[in-house]
């Protein structure tokens, strides 16, 4: 048997566990998640160093080096989100829907765990943590893989987690990681239809097409996040470049950042230079359509191709595009978004209610920032990815996405006639 | 470009328009539908003639040929069941939930349609009908894939309801149906992800199995049930007899039929007996592991193999199983069932809460027929499917399973600090 097929029979199994724990026993088992990620930091910092060691060696960017690093203080604050997790509201055994049937069956929908989860995600050794205690707060045993470039730390991590959930009663399996990091395991996982109840990729956009074309386990899609601000002819000026350069480069790294602009025709030549030189101030470069270039506003512009309106950034690089009006701009966010978030800046009343309805997108906004497309901004207390598909879950996924409902019949001996 | 894709793109521009109707709309559509299947029946049961024409020709057999069949009486019954959809609540609109963020954005989530649904299904040309209808309801357009036997058919219902949807102002390509039959089809459907937001497979299986297999768009997978009736040493005995009886044939060929008892060892020898004679009289042919064979209580019973453990009979045929007591019995279920609807008969309160815990289903029963899993059985209305999978919809699936949310946004300048 494969490693990743044994470590899913096992996963079941605690699964099978972890579906009759009680609220406090899984709180307990976050409690001591949190406690041994600090008391056994020593063991984790050396899987982590050695992870740092060999990235190094293969001339990894220093970027990517950094978000492999790990030391006390992050450590400390994966810690710190464990224990919030265990005060979150347990979305377990919540009643969904109920009713009496005419036949007197005492009906009731109520939520439970999915069974067995698979992450799979890059080169960041948080999520391991952070995933693994998603899935425990949620009921849920966990299978985890990670990069290569993280192997050690994954493993490390896994491994005083699950001895830790261990040290409470709860099974040892339900947090485990698959050590191998070639593609063929990751492939296994996602053939395993009936044996793995979700798989979630995390990561880039290359990463996620895989899992989605590949996997015959049910998948949720997360987080490209192609998304535009559409300044309206009736927007406030100063507004819209307020949103526009906070959603760009407070920060450009992430999926709910903006990565294009479209203003209307009929009032971009005064509006857009004042924007593009704020952008220009924060280091943004500009990739902009013809008119806009002409304006001469700015040093930092490029000619936009039609690659630009279907790129996702993740930089100080921002997409620039003059629209005819409103229709324009909704065609052009329907043909090229990701259906993540998209924002509108306007006075207008008709054209704010024609966006929120028009526009398909898992957020859609009216005078603020896409930035908030967050699991924490929206209340939801943790957030385990953002979905930009439209089954099961959309938009920023809480506690709930990792449930699922079954329904409970009390009868009295009643047959169907 | 192939039909397919043609199809998925006109139907995507439907899907906009569509996005934009009231529920008035919506429902004026589904009244005109019912109206003209009634009235160009002609049309539809001539090309129907030619399906079953060529279905015999083909040696058909003869229940198969029968569900093929339409005739003004059943087309009278499928326009009624448009009728009654017209009638049910919108899900459309309904806001899941909300709230003003501290920030002052006003949050909103709200069901909005998925888009454009593809239906895989065999040859009952009723399901044409009946998910065009479902998907009109809720906002969706539908690309309707129908097996070879019934194309004609479907080609000319297709016809009548798109023209019939027209004719009230929404838009025709809202119902299409692919008129190839051949394998190529239907896998270029389930690779179109991003033109198809979700496809539904309905019926045996194999279907099911494949679409599952192959899809790269994501699925709901629905239903094959492997039922089980479990009876407990504390059962009531008639009680007993009365559940297992109806479960098993009051519809034997559906998927939420019975098609294994399990009883405990305790009391299997004077319970068991009597279930076993009523069942040979409504013409069950039983297969029983040893100990219940050896009762000699009928004559009509095979040895049970384990693939009988594994078999929907979908006919009047049961597995029958002497088990050691409820850890046995739920094992049992646990690793046969396929997670659709299964049933205890007991008087322990201890073991009946036992059991609606630890056994994974779509559905768990105390004391009533698995047959009752069903939409109309559980208040939803209308019913496009049971969903034995985890994701998005589990159980019978009502209109609010053919749609998504969005988040819509209100702010006044909001940025992220």
């Amino acid at each position: 048997m494969s490693e990743v097929v044994e470590l899913a029979r096992r996963a079941r199994q605690a699964a099978v566990l972890l579906a009759q724990t009680s609220t406090d026993q899984r709180n307990r088992g976050l409690l001591a998640m949190a406690q041994s990620l600090v008391a056994r930091q020593d063991e984790i910092l050396a899987a982590n160093e050695k992870d740092i060691l060999a990235a190094r060696e293969k001339n990894t960017p220093a970027a990517l080096v950094d978000r492999l690093e790990l030391n006390p203080m992050r450590l400390k604050s994966i810690s710190e989100a464990l224990r919030s997790l265990s005060v979150l509201p347990d979305p377990i055994g919540e009643v969904v829907s109920g009713s009496r049937l005419a036949n007197g069956i005492w009906l009731q929908q109520v939520r439970v765990p999915m069974g067995v989860v698979g992450i799979i995600y890059e080169a960041r050794p948080n999520v391991t943590a952070d995933a693994a205690g998603l899935c425990l707060k949620t009921g849920n045993a966990v299978i985890l893989r990670g990069g290569s470039l993280a192997v050690n730390s994954n493993v490390a991590i896994t491994r005083v987690l699950a001895s830790a959930i261990s040290g409470v009663g709860l099974p040892e399996t339900a947090i485990q990681s698959v050590s191998s990091t070639d593609r063929e395991a990751a492939e296994e996982m996602m053939g395993l239809h009936g044996m793995i109840d979700v798989l979630i990729p995390r990561g880039g956009a290359g990463l996620i097409k895989s899992v989605v074309e590949n996997a015959k386990v049910p998948v949720i899609e997360t987080g490209t996040g192609n998304c535009h601000i559409y300044v309206h002819e009736t927007a406030d000026p100063r507004m819209a470049q307020r949103i526009v350069v906070n959603a760009k480069v407070q920060r450009p790294g992430v999926c709910n950042a903006a990565e294009t602009l479209l203003i209307d025709e009929s009032i971009y030549e005064d509006v857009l230079p004042p924007i593009l030189r704020a952008l220009e101030d924060e280091g943004v470069t500009v990739h902009a359509d013809d008119r806009a270039r002409a304006l001469g506003a700015i040093m930092r512009i490029q000619p936009a191709t039609e690659e630009d309106w279907r790129t996702e950034y993740l930089d100080l690089h921002i997409a620039c595009k003059v629209v005819t009006g409103l229709d324009d701009a909704i065609a052009h966010i329907n043909a090229y978004g990701t259906k993540h978030s998209e924002a509108i800046v306007t006075s207008d009343y008709a054209a704010a209610q024609r966006f929120l309805n028009e526009v398909d997108a898992a957020a859609v906004y009216v005078n603020a920032s896409t930035r908030f497309t967050d699991g924490g901004e929206f209340g939801l207390g943790a957030e385990i990815g953002i979905s930009t598909q439209k089954l099961h879950a959309r938009g920023p996924m809480g506690l709930a996405a990792l449930t699922t409902t079954k329904y409970l019949a009390m009868g009295s001996g009643q047959i169907r006639e």
